[in-house]
């Protein structure tokens, strides 16, 4: 390859970046894919690592083995920190080094998008939300945390809040960790505890809504709202939460005590707008033309969550379909440009349909007139996910989690790593004051009767 | 149970832990097994978690669900910080309290060990160890990242020191690490890089003795030494290494810059000694009477790595085998006392045999008079590691991953986790003293030819 060959830099290797690297694979270009992480996640099933049946190597794979084979393309581990649009260069930080700069001729910035708090960015300490493998182990350890808690503590009226765990946001991932929490505690915990009765867990399915999994017809809605009732999850529409605290929440009015609350609401794009100083829709997504490029500069695309575009009349959702049909269409846009050819028409979203489960063998599905709710929609939406996480072994991997979670309860990453570098939620001042005490209620085993 | 029962507390759940409360499993006792983990590890495969083969929750299981069917034990998630021999209590912290009091009839240490920087412990800050899950995340993090930083530097002069890794002590763990370090270059990552070529990279293992594995006969140290020098490995012998600092490590006067600096050497054990004030030996592991109580302390016993015991003159190894054997005998030497029957006979150490694995398909195997090394010892040790990783769905999953990774080469877990928050080791001062610099060097893109 020569100076001559122009250079496309990928900014984010999710599923809009990725699809976008691919559809280049044969294009005449030197092309970088910058992501801030080594590995390409499978979000759709990130909710599994936070309630501890797969692992988080199960639903990842690096970036680098996915792109092993194609030649033109290198990929980087760094943050991307801002952009020069009138000099063509990205600015990225590395773990050793600051301020390299990446030239492009052309860009696509894939940058995906972030949990929204609605204004309130103080809930986010005491609500963390779920959108990559960080966030989804900080979940794992405080949802098993929260247990091991109740077993060492002996006043009763304590087990209630450390068992109590509140989901804000009822779309397809609040009802997902709503029915995956309440499989875990009434299977796979149940009988592993002494002193405490995990099946007696309250989990509560918040949303200021009507109805839960919105984008649904009434139809499918109603039967995940009944199975999910079925399954012992409380839930509370039609009130947004007031207020997130180190206590619980408040929702109308009405005070909940909980030490495991978490956000599966709002979703806030990555700072590609700012960057771009581009027109933005009113969540901050950048407005982007019919062919995924910003206006006056033909040479960048945006795609996926970071990017607003509307299809007959509404806003496309922001799902992995969506940015993986964007991704693959500015590829083969660039690589049309590339060889000279025409480009393709206008971009236009094909919905294949949507799925969520919602528990053990039950899940609702919509595709054009289809509705399906059940276990039939569940064979669909295992059999989905496995043909779509990218590598073999992974399938295979999740596949036989998943047979052995359904015949025996058993999950296969209930791990609380690093239990003893965390911070301590809360003190009990009685205790910290008085290390030594040797008061009867700290007395774990002999006050056992 | 009645508060007459006799309590039983078990300090860690290793090897030793499990084992004992395992042998109480019918014991007329209430017996709390504390661990500061919620896990129990399979220590033998830690080094394949370090080098990406496997997951965390592939060689792990909640302690909790191992135990879950045995109603007259406790599990509890906490740090032991200290005992008092004379009250009968031991002391915890658990996230959120201190200074708790678990009350023993009789108390069983199993506490298991740390590395040993034989007086150096600067050395610690560049050369981790590999005893827990989060040293091994920590060290798959650091080589998996020195390949991304070689990859995002154009200065060759720097790729050396970033693609040379060390590691310190040829025992089982040095040799286990460093060929799957050969492995993992020469076969897995050769083909993703763009910039570096991943088989060039320098794999030192270095040692004091004479001789790697030294526990072994002489012909099966030579074959694993010759093996290890056929994946590329250089052995360094005879010499203590002087000095680890942030660029490498001194060794006999001869510096070998490196950014990736390995501790394998060396065992140190827990604290027991020191909340017991009892005798201990030169490496400070507790002088244990024939059944394994203390002196003084009929109530009192230790097991594992912690412990200190001659068999035949010679000290026993700290190898799970020893640790499983004494926890079992302690528990049933517990349980016998309890039912007022006559104690078993003086502990005694049947050693099963030894092995240890030199990269792809090559063992070597030493059980008695019985020396086998290569392709059958290696079968004979990847079918006795699956048969003790004590749950039946992490065998499968082992075993498949094994298959596939012999098969492909791909790694079942190949991520830098939290790969943002990690402190910067190094910073280049001229890209952090001018982070928007266009200097062409640092012109990742434009500098490629």
């Amino acid at each position: 390859m020569s100076e001559l060959v122009p250079s496309i830099v990928i900014v984010g290797g999710g599923f809009g970046g990725s699809a976008a690297a691919t559809a280049l694979r044969k294009a005449p270009a030197r092309i970088t894919l910058i992501d801030r992480n080594n590995y390409h996640v499978f979000q759709p099933l990130l909710y599994q690592v936070a309630t501890a049946t797969l692992s988080p190597g199960q639903i990842s794979a690096p970036i680098r083995e996915l792109l092993r084979r194609q030649v033109n393309t290198t990929v980087l581990l760094g943050e991307v920190t801002g952009l020069n649009t009138s000099e063509h260069f990205v600015l990225a930080d590395s773990r050793d080094r600051q301020g390299v700069q990446l030239h492009y001729d052309y860009l696509i910035l894939a940058t995906g998008a972030r949990h929204s708090y609605f204004g309130h960015d103080d809930f986010a300490k005491f609500a963390p939300g779920l959108k990559g493998l960080g966030d989804a182990e900080a979940i794992r350890n405080n949802v098993l945390q929260a247990f091991e808690q109740a077993e060492a503590e002996e006043d009763p009226s304590r087990h209630r809040e450390l068992l109590t765990f509140v989901l804000v946001g009822a779309g397809p991932t609040g009802v997902e960790m709503a029915s995956a929490l309440a499989y875990l505690v009434r299977n796979t915990l149940r009988s592993e505890y002494r002193r405490i009765d995990p099946t007696s867990a309250r989990i509560v399915l918040a949303d200021a809504g009507k109805r839960v999994l919105a984008t649904f017809s009434e139809g499918l809605s109603t039967a995940a709202a009944k199975r999910l009732e079925s399954l012992g999850v409380e839930i509370r529409l039609g009130h947004a939460v007031e207020r997130v605290d180190e206590d619980g929440v408040l929702i109308a009015g009405e005070r909940i005590n909980s030490k495991t609350v978490i956000w599966t609401a709002g979703v806030a794009p990555s700072p590609a707008g700012k960057w771009l100083a581009a027109e933005t829709d009113h969540a901050g997504r950048v407005r982007v033309q019919s062919d995924l490029s910003i206006p006056l500069h033909p040479e960048i695309f945006v795609a996926g969550d970071t990017a607003s575009l509307d299809q007959d009349g509404k806003p496309l959702p922001g799902v992995a379909q969506v940015a993986m049909q964007q991704g693959r269409y500015v590829g083969k846009l660039i690589r049309q440009r590339l060889l000279g050819k025409s480009p393709p028409p206008p971009f236009r979203y094909f919905d294949k349909g949507n799925m969520a489960v919602v528990g053990k063998g039950f899940a609702i599905l919509q595709s054009g007139r289809l509705e399906l709710s059940g276990f039939v929609a569940w064979l669909g939406w295992a059999l989905i996910h496995l043909l779509y996480l990218g590598k073999q072994s992974l399938r295979m991997s999740v596949l036989l989690q998943w047979m052995w979670t359904f015949l025996t309860g058993s999950r296969g990453s209930r791990l609380i790593l690093n239990a003893n570098e965390q911070t301590p939620v809360q003190t009990t001042s009685s205790a910290a004051s008085n290390p030594v005490s040797s008061s009867p209620a700290q007395q774990l085993v002999a006050a056992e009767k």
